[in-house]
């Protein structure tokens, strides 16, 4: 008397099929919640200071407003990483794009930075002021473009989409960024990048002959 | 006798336990798997005829691959269209694809493209042959760029990253497009699209002033 077809006690099945619920709804309520963030612009002008200052500084005294904006929100997403940062930028010419990057490097973040040939020696590109600061640049040997505006954090959360680093792009045209963490997506982009940059490696540039 | 503290049969409990944990299987089972498709390009040159020829036809004489490509992938998911196709294309100048959003719209989807003042009027543009063909278009009054290259295919299906419809890009340049169908990523688009639908109306256009 008092003992279930399959042997055990009913409260113990009671306890069993509570253990199953529970467990399953832990389960759904630890699963991380996915990262999916996307940000439009144009994004109006804005302080950047109190997010790239490298000491607690003073109020930044300028007039532009400390709202939160795409810029702010697309900057504090490059600031979380600790590890890595894998850049493919077509045309990078914003001076605070450029401040975050070497700012990262500065605290020992790994920085690869690939970019486009043609593009970067136009006037306003920050690349020439990065690889003076030590930030390891690759770029292409093509007539075609390399043409995507994607970043790698901490080889774990993609930020890709149609804008290019530039404060023309951020302030005046309609752009889109993504900000994803799953791996489906970020996966294929790191396997582009560490293709990209072992093809871009500079023991594999051919220059032309030049003549006497 | 043979009751649980619930007040059950234990048959009863184990029953309901069993059920329990069947329907947390079939509901994870059931979960359609999110859409996560990566394409990058370069895409080598390729015969669409398959894909894009309106009555059966013979096989194609040219003598293109009928590869799998990233440009026939691009063009097949565009093709699931059933009822609405959303465009946002920076620069258009792709016959093949243009062949593509005019197919959709003689099999009755409707079509709403919208695209740069600025590049819709240079060589190559597709933009004019769209328009002639019936399908509604909308651009910018703007100096800024309208610099988005996405499609949302049935409000369901984002597709989205650095490709300009151009055969240049296509085929001459590294670039990248993301395919996901998770609402937390296509929604945001859709209002952006509408958005800028509603903004770009025609009614809206304001026209410099002419002297007599």
């Amino acid at each position: 008397c008092g003992m279930s077809p399959a042997g055990l006690p009913p409260a113990s099945l009671l306890a069993l099929a509570a253990a199953a619920l529970a467990v399953a709804a832990v389960a759904a309520w630890r699963r991380p919640r996915p990262l999916r963030e996307v940000l439009f612009f144009p994004s109006p002008p804005c302080c950047l200071e109190a997010l790239l200052a490298e000491a607690p500084a003073r109020p930044c005294p300028c007039p532009l407003p400390r709202a939160d904006t795409s810029l702010s929100r697309l900057v504090r997403r490059l600031l979380s990483a600790r590890r890595s940062l894998d850049l493919c930028i077509f045309s990078f010419t914003c001076p605070q794009l450029a401040r975050t990057v070497h700012l990262l490097h500065r605290r020992g973040v790994r920085v690869r930075l690939v970019t486009d040939a043609q593009y970067m020696g136009l006037p306003g590109s920050q690349i020439g002021r990065l690889r003076r600061a030590g930030i390891q640049v690759r770029h292409d040997q093509h007539s075609g473009y390399m043409h995507h505006k994607f970043a790698v954090v901490d080889r774990r959360v993609l930020i890709t989409g149609s804008l290019n680093w530039t404060t023309q792009a951020i302030q005046s045209n309609r752009e889109n960024v993504l900000v994803v963490d799953d791996a489906a997506c970020v996966k294929p982009f790191l396997d582009e990048f560490e293709r990209i940059w072992e093809e871009y490696n500079p023991a594999n540039y051919s220059f032309p002959k030049v003549g006497h």
